[in-house]
């Protein structure tokens, strides 16, 4: 590395990129599924964790199940989107650490933890929550994350197989129709949120 | 959008992105910092709540007290890298939205829900995290983000005027020194982690 690059890359992944919540008629493959998940996957998280856990909620019936969980404003968001994907958890991920970090006993590190592992896991899968989001938007598409659902409800209907599961966020994935997007919400200058030592 | 960026802007982001832990010996000018947050702050949050603070280590003093608080394993990442950057959350991040979500009373949502504030300061702030991450490796830079240090002695160092500021993470930034950096740890094929519904 070195190089940063160019200005079109970072207007579609950063500047010109905007949460939408009206879709075209247009589908999101499963390739493109598979793709967005193969950038994501690149991204660091602590001791190779991988936490999260994706549920690409793609046909019309699962969108349905979702959005029946949904704030009433994000039902449409889901119902009219391609694809939207549950972005989870597994509060057991270190069960997997001696695969996904083979050099040392990282599982060792949390086994006896449970409320070190739960921070752990909401922290690390949401990096690979944003990370998705990017990757989405690397590829061309536009996305729309939300929060506003009931967390237990889909734990309960989607993870009824894998208690230690626990959804995060949300996020419709597909191309995006901007007629009657508001304008952007205000952006604060460096000195705002930001110290410099 | 619509059209994938092209191969050498996925690599630079996330193929060939490497967590490193040494550093060539070359500045990270303020300019490039503020540039970092230029982008990082585009990235989308719940409510435009942009619950991040960050604190620029980039001094040899600040440095030098980040990593008195670091695990023993991060003090050297922290002290030879140009610059390395507290990823903290305001808690109180709702005293804000009056002004940064200013179409609708999104700071009464919050009002008496210390809990609910936490969970959703610790969500979008780690998203914004994953987009300082992506936004650095985006200009050029290299990463080295790291979770192993005293979270309380932290706070309690550089948040003295600011209670309601926590730290998250912590994350080297510089040119890095790929000399000695191990393999690449595994990452998963799509279906062990995903579910297409």
């Amino acid at each position: 590395m070195s190089d940063p690059l160019g200005a079109e890359a970072l207007d579609q992944i950063f500047r010109e990129a905007r949460t939408v919540n009206e879709w075209q008629d247009r589908e999101v493959s499963d390739a493109q599924i598979h793709e967005i998940w193969e950038l994501a996957k690149m991204g660091p998280t602590s001791a190779n964790q991988l936490p999260a856990r994706l549920v690409w909620c793609k046909s019309q019936e699962s969108r349905e199940r979702l959005a029946a969980h949904a704030a009433e404003g994000n039902r449409h968001k889901i119902l009219t989107a391609p694809v939207c994907v549950i972005v989870a958890m597994d509060e057991d991920f270190h069960e997997q650490l001696p695969w996904l970090f083979p050099h040392t006993d990282a599982k060792s590190w949390f086994e006896g933890d449970e409320e070190g592992r739960k921070v752990s896991a909401f922290r690390n899968g949401t990096l690979q929550g944003a990370y998705l989001i990017l990757a989405a938007r690397a590829l061309g598409l536009d996305c729309g994350p939300m929060s506003g659902f009931d967390n237990a409800a889909v734990d309960k209907d989607f993870f009824a197989d894998e208690p230690k599961w626990k959804s995060n966020f949300i996020c419709s994935i597909g191309y995006g129709d901007r007629t009657g997007l508001f304008p952007r919400s205000p952006r604060p200058d460096f000195d705002v949120f930001n110290r410099l030592l």
